[in-house]
């Protein structure tokens, strides 16, 4: 199996990318190809010691960035280390990617050069959250803002093979997420996805209201594109807010300030369970071949569970598995 | 002015509710009509001394409960006292009505029973919501779950009036809840709407992002019923759950236990902002009357801000206004 990174994509790149890659290289015996600035690569490798028959390199001149417009990246951006780990992918049955670049140029890059698996309507962009217990996956959350009920229920598929066969979870539950628990509740949409998603071969447990999120039994909790970006960014901002204003409150006097240092071990590890970064990444859904996205954030950690996941993807087969029953869905 | 209580209505309903209204009548000449069980009002109006004069009480028998079919409930309760006041505001055009029980039962009620303001599509449920500095009006939060860009253009007509009649907010600033700032981001929904905005005589400062939604410089938020739902119990859930989580973390050890005795003061005033109680009510904006829903678990100082606002609403003549910026626009 080959590895192939995007080395400059991410907010620490190629630093961190590089990092976390020889750390997987020492630990497992795939290859790994790093895309990009071949000198950056080199003085990055440089101060590891590594198995070097397994990391290549293949040299690229251009970046991909957050705001690069994501439908142009593949015309104006050939020689970006993105699209030629792309191209590079659709021609390798035995390769996975990994990308913590613009999220926009990953989805449209990888719909369009690599296609979509016959019978899945439309590819899902998933994401990994934090939860009272654990994690949970959440999907759409951007990649396609108005949703057939038909696209819910592929979601819902395609994110059960994916968490049973690379996170471990055991007939994961799905959730639908709605305005109330009862199965009448909600809008056209949801409405007419609940009795597709009953029927269907996954572990439906019903709706679930964006109030229950962090308490959820649902391993796996599907909605169109637009409702998913609402609900990823709202968690974000919501509680990096309210994590700053609670830091204002705590250093408004001495006394507060005295009790603010006491706290801190309780409070970092209160803030860890809310760190994204240890979930590493979460796939594209739904294309032909393995795609993960690991946090535009990540640090070689979170880059190195990235990779992780990747390999637990191709080992185990997520695509040929969807493809399958995608076609069983259809007879 | 005659002022209709739900003297039934909520969690602390009819103590709280009695004594915000006697608060009320104590500060004000208006009349008041509390609709409830007689036994039970006139037993709580006991505890105080008021103007004997301007209290009324108009006895009824049944109660409208959260778990009642809101469809249901105009005929299956006629003798409750939502239903009751409802059908007095609607013979009475110098009257407004507060109650802080079922959203739905009040929603449906208010449209059923009242009607619409001619040229207004649909009703809206409105919440007040907590921000950085001060407060923002989030329309609609679930009574319209499909809605069309036309339906959009009217709350924020309609938020603007109340807004600037009786929260005392000049010329308020209209966001649109999207998942991007630009013009072009969204599902159809909001891509219609947008250009509809602009043109509208509202002060439309554009796309507003649910990560930035603590900290917008908007004082209306507007959006469909679906996604306002979702953004207003994902706010209560997660808020909720990340104070109940941090007092978890501040009680594991000696050390934090007397950290946290320090910062009680700070925390609570750290709190005290995010609670929903101090906003009063919401109005049901797009019906012929004024109709001011109490957040259920109001206490008396609520409700008392909730009685206020709907002063404030029926002096200013909101629903006149409403009326001629709808036939302004329809020219």
């Amino acid at each position: 199996m080959r590895i192939l990174i995007d080395a400059m994509g991410g907010d620490h790149a190629p630093k961190e990318i590089v990092k976390g890659t020889v750390h997987a290289a020492q630990e497992w015996d795939h290859s790994f190809v790093l895309y990009g600035d071949e000198a950056a690569i080199k003085k990055e490798l440089s101060n590891y010691q590594y198995p070097e028959e397994r990391i290549d390199i293949v040299p690229t001149t251009e970046i991909v960035y957050n705001t690069d417009d994501p439908a142009k990246v593949i015309r104006r951006k050939k020689d970006s280390s993105m699209i030629r780990a792309l191209k590079d992918l659709k021609e390798d049955s035995d390769a996975v990617l990994v990308s913590a670049g613009s999220t926009g140029a990953l989805l449209a890059g990888g719909t369009l050069l690599i296609g979509r698996i016959p019978g899945i309507q439309r590819p899902a962009l998933t994401v990994a959250f934090p939860k009272d217990k654990g994690m949970m996956l959440l999907l759409d959350v951007g990649a396609n803002v108005d949703c057939k009920p038909l696209y819910l229920q592929q979601f819902a598929l395609m994110a059960s093979v994916y968490a049973g066969n690379t996170l471990g979870i055991d007939d994961p539950k799905v959730g639908l997420i709605n305005i109330g628990t009862e199965e009448n509740k909600g809008n056209s949409l949801v409405k007419e996805t609940f009795p597709l998603l009953k029927e269907s071969p996954v572990n439906f447990i019903g709706n679930v209201e964006s109030r229950d999120l962090m308490e959820s039994d649902a391993d796996i909790l599907v909605c169109d594109g637009f409702t998913g970006n609402i609900i990823l960014k709202l968690v974000e901002g919501l509680s990096g807010y309210l994590f700053s204003s609670l830091k204002g409150s705590m250093t408004q006097n001495t006394k507060s300030k005295v009790g603010a240092l006491l706290l801190k071990p309780a409070l970092k590890e209160f803030k860890a369970k809310f760190d994204y970064n240890q979930y590493g990444g979460a796939p594209l859904l739904g294309i032909k071949s393995g795609v993960i996205k690991a946090h535009g954030s990540s640090n070689h950690v979170a880059f190195y569970h990235a990779l992780r996941q990747a390999v637990l993807f191709h080992e185990n087969k997520v695509i040929e598995k969807i493809s399958d029953l995608t076609k069983k869905e259809k007879e």
